[in-house]
């Protein structure tokens, strides 16, 4: 039997391997420099992290190791964020069936230890964020280990951490509020039928639709995060408006999502938080609701 | 660092990432009930038998590990053939820098234990074999575990069982011959340049040029197995004729083996064992020369 780190890793590469993934490396798509090999050797790397996760490391060490294995490859980030929504995950499954109230659990109780492994795993891998306020200058994340004795002297846990990125980070938010988004995923992949990777991006899409992602918005503002829901949102109206498939298995107009994608690609808009929160919800399908790939 | 089971599991991933593969399920082809995720989750299973592998336990029993978790998808048989090469190469990996002499060593270094564990191995997934000769009835390997007396009573090690198939099945030539095109692919491999599931694609190419399918063999005889290998050939030497690449990274008419695919596939024609020995080669890549994803 597949365990919670199993899982997980298993969860991530099925999340790659959703397509289309508008603006997302997917089976379907490249990024130069960036390409799909890069996500299953992070997945691959990733395990050793998630596995002592699942056995009741501390979570910031576990993370620290899982994104140390998943750097082993030569394009750089590829699932920093999936992993931040994974490791308390798999560390509550660990413990018992995995539920909203385990992994919330986990989330509170972590200490300024795991705040630490945190940090130090931006040293193995450059992550995109945003500047921190000035109040929090001496925290900021892309000091890596540079920033420990700042946040130890003002004693913050990890929780505390993604508490103060939660306003503008997807990731933080679900970690502040009982991974609401990765739950609800899980669900509707397990409610959802067909291989497994196109209910992946179904639920990638219909995510998209729903909220801006916090990433795009880091990177390229507000309206552009808004405009690229709405957009999301116009092809799921235009597939429940026919309510037809295009026999590719998605039910959607593949011609106008692939263009959609192409747009994104072209503009560097990469919807990666979204992406995080469907390996989330993968990972909440095989393991909570006993998903079968 | 990834160790000899991450690096095998890796090696899986980039085989089925790796297209064209005519055929084959890879990257873009999926086969009606065995789909690309099945191969994802295969490989991902098969980690505790190969890590077993690595760590020194026997070659017959991590080898059933690895097949019992390779088979944890609805798919079937994904991988046996591969694990069949790859587990020898990681136990001679585990035990030093991998070379043709250590996995000779682990082969015939095999016991009537691990013989038994060969066939506990097809306890769990089907897969196809030819029927064996007369004399050898008793030792029919779709009797699973049920011919383990038998083997016992002819004192069989897994060598010798490998070596009664050598004639007709590539995997077991491999075994009992040093795992030559496992190595040859290797280094081929390595000495390519470009992404590596591309490499592997060239690499299964040239392979089933050079060498009859012996998978193809056992299911639709010499002729089919011949006139795939003249097609392959075909195609290599059209690329080589025009010296010419069209742009999309393999160096090949991408039209003529896509349709090459799509006639084995409309065939039932699945060159499996050639897919087998660029999962080893791409293992012997990663581990013993060092590619770098």
């Amino acid at each position: 039997m597949r365990g919670p780190a199993e899982n997980a890793e298993l969860a991530l590469l099925l999340e790659v391997a959703g397509t289309p993934k508008p603006g997302n490396v997917d089976r379907e798509r490249d990024f130069p420099g960036l390409r799909f090999e890069h996500f299953l050797a992070g997945a691959v790397g990733a395990r050793t992290g998630l596995r002592a996760a699942a056995e009741g490391a501390p979570v910031g060490e576990s993370f620290e190791r899982a994104v140390a294995g998943m750097a082993e490859q030569s394009g750089g980030n590829t699932q920093f964020g999936a992993l931040l929504l994974l490791v308390p995950l798999v560390a509550a499954a660990g413990q018992g069936r995995l539920s909203p109230d385990r992994a919330a659990a986990v989330a509170e109780g972590t200490t300024i230890a795991d705040a630490t492994g945190f940090y130090r795993a931006f040293d193995h891998v450059d992550v995109f964020v945003s500047d921190p306020p000035a109040d929090m200058a001496d925290l900021d994340v892309r000091r890596g280990s540079g920033a420990i004795p700042a946040l130890e002297e003002r004693g913050l846990t990890l929780y505390d951490v993604m508490e103060r990125s939660a306003p503008g980070d997807g990731d933080g938010a679900e970690w502040v509020s009982g991974f609401p988004q990765s739950f609800e995923t899980g669900r509707r992949i397990a409610d959802d039928d067909g291989p497994v990777p196109d209910r992946a991006a179904r639920a990638f899409l219909a995510l998209l639709a729903e909220e801006p992602d916090t990433l795009v918005v880091k990177q390229h503002g507000r309206d552009v995060a808004a405009d690229v829901a709405d957009r999301a949102s116009e092809l799921l109206d235009a597939d429940r408006d026919t309510d037809g498939t295009d026999g590719t298995g998605t039910g959607w107009d593949r011609t106008a999502v692939s263009a959609f994608g192409d747009d994104l690609v072209a503009r560097g808009v990469n919807p990666g938080t979204t992406a995080d929160v469907v390996a989330a919800g993968l990972f909440v399908a095989l393991e909570r609701h006993g998903v079968v790939v």
